[in-house]
């Protein structure tokens, strides 16, 4: 049986970036760029002061000059004379004639003689070019300043801004369509449920696990077990134009399945089972839209939702990530230090949530600076406790074996969760240098 | 002159958690939880199956049995006798009076007999309850399952629609006007700057900050340098009904600042600077709104677009987490090594932009499981030089002190990004058990 890591690769290798569009530069938020960006004119544009000050010809060396005027931003300045200095601003254009800025605590002012001349002293020498940004220190004209495949967050965009690439092409952002199936599915606002009904957790769980990925999605609904339920709702997820659709449900080896025979007859199945705990049965699809010269990429999921949101972040995340043009799509590994014994699986590969967060070792020296990722776990994995997903923001790789883990174990993690919200134990600043 | 960390524990002092509002389970993603969620009803609300085999009595032994009927998942199942078993589908109902489940792989189908009755043999003796999720397992009638000051993800979204709980209490999101000031400030889009003129990158990239955050925001557009302008802003942004102004520019010690004056007039300056690199003039102010009973907190960042960018994230992100109700809003910090040698600066200190990634330490035996995070520093870190944040993640908190900081050194950084797009060296997982 195929493991996850085998089971990625097959996906990512039937899974193509979805092509370029053109959108405004702020609308490219979150978006992968599709094209490099250069910088169409020089930045800055123009000799900038880096600070405060006077601008100088640095040959007149210090003493007292007169303030011949000041060179606010925004409005071109008069040419500089020699003998003379100008107030400038942090930003603001060095005039001609000028080379050189002093900053202001390195001045004295003087006030205004008998015909209201201001007048500053001068106290420090300073070279050519001090304080000074030259024409295209930040950014040279023609410079890449951004490459395909660059992830888009308020940086870029403030980068696109300062080089007025105001339209970017970038990858269009797959649209996901969700289907639950099961005659025991019931809506979640169901007044009452009847012997053997549940509330469907799943389809707004991967609609919003699916949206915070980035992507859009549709609803379809529940489709109860008939084979012409099913198919109707394949067909609208073409319809309305899905790149992906997941359904959860209807993959158990005893339920009554109508997918799988379904995605065999409309294309090409790829593996139905993953070894792996939780959530064995996965399909991995593609159904041809001839018309549309298009796939769609079907993911079966297993109806229990922990098994559904666990495969969700193992197959499809990448699968996603590709289609929006991330270069490296995979799920993030890192290294986490178990902070419970964890019971293994002699019989399938666990992928056991936790929650990581930045702590100091246990036995730390006092004052040490030291600290690690270390991992609790969310308690009771078995597949329809939901409540062992609150929270998680990693899935620890747990070897098929039997036994138990013990804790202070460094295992791998996979990353499913900002760390940006995680537990804050009291990790110190460091704020002293190396001895 | 205040220290960041102090500045962020003044403005978090000066910052309330938004009021609650109701929301629908779906559209409470990505908000804070309020209000405890109990369970209403037990999780599971029957006992079901956890595996697909037959529901038997226990007590009946294994031997050969008739198959009295199929227990499919959505339809109540008929009681049980005793003395025959009934097939059942992983979820599906236990019928009365069967006390466990035996999985089909712990029996064998012997086909109908001449009636057309199915017979099975089962293999495995049982005790009672198992393989059977009891009533309430998974959640308690009355089980608090998400408690208030949770963030509310996908895993969160299906608790909630697993306990039926289709309206929520969630504190709402902060809005935030941003406006530029300076004449020398331009609309990114301008066909050709003049001399002294640049592209507005702050205004853009401080909305796509603030909402990447999950912010509701309001386009100020860019106010000239004058009183009057920035004035009308401010009542724009009260208008608007923003939470939060951030403005930039108008606070260096030499420009026209009319932001300073105005906040002195219309409400409390806390700080109009903080002692650090980049970033210095930093202003923080609450102004009353009285007809509302409420208070407009603003920020005047610094001008240059990374110093704005970078106390955004120290000064302003914790205040946005504090108001949509985060019970611990300071950015997390973490221990990071330096992949190259970092100047520091003898006067301030340094938050050094930085791309973290979980990579091997240098030296390290081969095959061996560890694994740090390593940060490379984006490179010259002049305030001006927006590339210094291309695909950072971490500020580097770089101590003052004179001299460079070798490469391979341990520093705390405050994770600014999501970790889960780092770069992506060769990190192994861990397939074999500690010894
Ligand atoms: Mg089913
Ligand atoms: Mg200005």
């Amino acid at each position: 049986m195929l493991l996850v890591p085998d089971a990625v690769e097959l996906i990512l290798s039937e899974t193509e970036a979805l092509p370029a569009q053109r959108l405004t530069f702020q609308a490219a938020l979150h978006h992968t760029l599709a094209a490099p960006v250069a910088a169409r004119e020089p930045v800055p544009g123009f000799r900038a002061s880096i600070k405060d000050g006077y601008a100088v010809l640095s040959s007149d060396g210090p003493g007292e000059y007169e303030v011949a005027f000041e060179a606010f931003a925004g409005a071109a300045p008069r040419a500089l004379q020699p003998g003379t200095v100008a107030y400038i601003g942090t930003g603001g254009p060095l005039p001609e004639g000028a080379d050189a800025v002093v900053q202001i605590e390195d001045t004295a002012f003087l006030g205004a003689d008998a015909g209201g001349a201001k007048r500053v002293r001068i106290i420090k020498q300073v070279s050519p070019g001090y304080d000074v940004r030259q024409v295209g220190s930040d950014m040279a004209q023609g410079e890449t300043v951004l490459t395909a495949g660059q992830h888009v967050g308020a940086a870029e965009v403030g980068i696109l801004a300062t080089v007025g690439a105001t339209e970017v092409e970038v990858h269009r952002k797959p649209k996901v369509a969700v289907l639950s199936t099961g005659d025991e599915v019931c809506e979640p606002g169901a007044p009452t449920l009847q012997l053997g009904q549940i509330r469907d957790a799943n389809r707004a769980m991967l609609l919003a696990a699916a949206a915070a990925t980035g992507a859009g999605v549709a609803d379809l609904g529940i489709a109860r077990d008939s084979a012409a339920t099913v198919e109707a709702a394949l067909d609208r997820a073409i319809a309305e134009g899905a790149d992906v659709l997941l359904t959860t449900g209807g993959v158990s080896m005893g339920d009554k399945d109508f997918i799988k025979p379904l995605l065999e007859r409309r294309g090409t199945v790829y593996f139905g089972k993953v070894k792996m705990k939780p959530g064995k049965p996965l399909t991995f699809a593609k159904v041809p839209v001839p018309e549309q010269n298009r796939s769609l990429l079907v993911f079966g999921l297993p109806g229990n939702p922990v098994s559904s949101l666990v495969t969700f972040h193992l197959a499809v995340v990448p699968c996603l990530r590709k289609m929006e043009g991330w270069e490296e799509p995979r799920l993030r590994r890192l290294h986490v230090r178990t902070a419970m014994p964890i019971k293994m699986d002699p019989e399938r590969p666990e992928y056991h949530r936790a929650v990581a967060t930045w702590a100091r070792p246990e036995g730390a020296a006092p004052g040490a600076v030291c600290g690690e990722l270390v991992a609790a776990s969310t308690g009771g994995q078995i597949s329809s406790r939901l409540l062992s997903l609150r929270s998680a923001n990693v899935l620890l790789e747990i070897p098929q074996a039997s036994g138990m883990l013990p804790a202070g174990t460094l295992v791998s993690a996979l990353l499913i969760g900002d760390l940006s919200a995680m537990p804050v134990p009291e990790v110190p600043a460091i704020t002293t240098l190396p001895s």
